[in-house]
């Protein structure tokens, strides 16, 4: 996926691309000539504007492999590990690195593109953070620095179980609008502290459920959502993420955030949200401590 | 999947027949047709020998959806559940029952199949068995009877993983022998008691492992298969399915029954083998206790 967005200096969107275009699909020999052939209408209204690039173009598979730089790390640390590149069009593109945490068992954590995120949220007052996604990602803010995170990888098991064997009856549902009540029996499964918190145990009841006639074929979607992302908040308890009465900030698009309030919700948390534009604030942050670093 | 046995009265296997023809594929009224296609060679040299059906083909969307019998069972209780019809050929069929404990939470759990390899396992002595699987059982047997089981969903889930993102680096590595250093380094990073067991945190340590240099991208599937299984080992250790030195069985084809054997030893278990041929030896057991029940 190739996304862009023209950003004025106040960090409003004035136009966006979305492309299939990805590092999945794209050789590295060919992302310059992607990057200039799908903003060349930005260069021609506006001339050599910077270019900022945060998430997996600067992965290992993508246009060059950023440092990630370890917690604790405030936005200095993040200004101070980008990498700015000429194009053949004169202009420049900053890389901007990810984030480590090397406290984490049994191999140091990794994030592309939320540390970015958070910087655009901002790293102050200190608070904890969720960013639901593929690899949905907790953070702790304090002391204006980003300290420490814990990857879960809630929505790569939700997809690939929502389109399995387990899910099989409720293949063809339509699904305009979450069935919440199915989400929230779901969710129960995952919390109810009387049970242990497995989620290979756990799983199986999306199909026990609709056998025992307790979930209908559209319910099952939605009860899977609401076990798999209850083990990640009965995952992150465990972990000691959270105590009953905790504030979390969600930072995510429209559906998933509604989907994480009421998981929060369900948990004991006291659930607020990022601004929709995390990721464009961030790179601004970022942005305005590069001045004279390269 | 199509699969039948021609078994003499000891329980040799004399022939066994395998296709592509499963539940997924043949609609319900093509069962019979295709059940008659593939053993006419049987008949012609046999006659109408007694056919007995267990496992999927008695589900829902099976041929006939056969009653779970209620743990406890013994083996006459499952032979009191089966049904038998009539084949257009004047021969007969007849569809063993499944097994459902009720006291899992939050539904029922149910299997198919694996009640007729514990009954050809025997139910004496007092055990407890281990059924790898797509969709993994562990069963105690007790008093001759079974008494309770617990699925687990670990042969889906790794199957789903080791063809998703986050196993990436692995595609199109081969893989004859399993690497059983990295399979011993997932089941260490699953068994580790200093951490909490949860699965979506440690999954991305599959990713994280090859990021971190650890682990190459050949090693990246039997790592994957350590976490998992080992999860599988965890949860049910939480659950109380068994202490440090207890004994389990385990029924399974030799590579998977070799993968569990190595996760038993690695959880303080003591590891023994069924027997292979445990699913005939079950239908013979269930039906020498037919014989006037129909």
């Amino acid at each position: 996926m190739f996304r862009a967005l023209l950003v004025d200096a106040a960090g409003a969107v004035l136009d966006r691309i979305e492309t299939r275009d990805g590092i999945q699909s794209v050789p590295k020999s060919g992302f310059e000539e992607v990057l200039a052939r799908q903003i060349a209408p930005w260069r021609a209204a506006h001339g050599l504007l910077p270019i900022y690039a945060a998430g997996m173009i600067g992965s290992r598979n993508g246009w060059l492999e950023m440092p990630y730089v370890e917690t604790p790390a405030g936005i200095e640390a993040l200004a101070g590990a980008v990498r700015k590149i000429t194009l053949a069009d004169g202009g420049s593109i900053a890389f901007l690195p990810g984030l480590t945490d090397k406290s984490v068992k049994p191999f140091p954590d990794v994030m592309r593109g939320e540390e970015t995120q958070l910087a655009g949220l901002g790293l102050e007052p200190d608070r904890m953070v969720v960013l639901p996604g593929t690899h949905s990602k907790w953070a702790r803010i304090a002391g204006g620095r980003i300290t420490r995170f814990q990857t879960f990888m809630t929505g790569e098991v939700f997809g690939l179980l929502s389109r399995s064997f387990v899910s099989q009856p409720a293949q063809g549902q339509a699904r305009a609008e979450p069935d919440w009540s199915a989400f929230a029996y779901g969710l129960d499964a995952a919390h109810d502290r009387s049970q242990p918190s497995g989620l290979l145990s756990r799983l199986f009841s999306v199909r026990t459920g609709w056998l025992a006639g307790k979930l209908l074929p559209e319910q099952m979607t939605d009860y899977l959502s609401g076990v798999v992302v209850g083990t990640e908040f009965r995952e992150a308890w465990n972990m000691g993420w959270f105590g009953t009465g905790d504030a979390v900030t969600i930072i995510g698009g429209a559906g998933l955030a509604e989907v994480y309030r009421r998981a929060a919700l369900a948990f004991g948390l006291v659930p607020g949200f990022g601004p929709a534009d995390a990721a464009v604030q961030g790179c601004l942050a970022i942005a305005a401590r590069l001045d004279g670093a390269d």
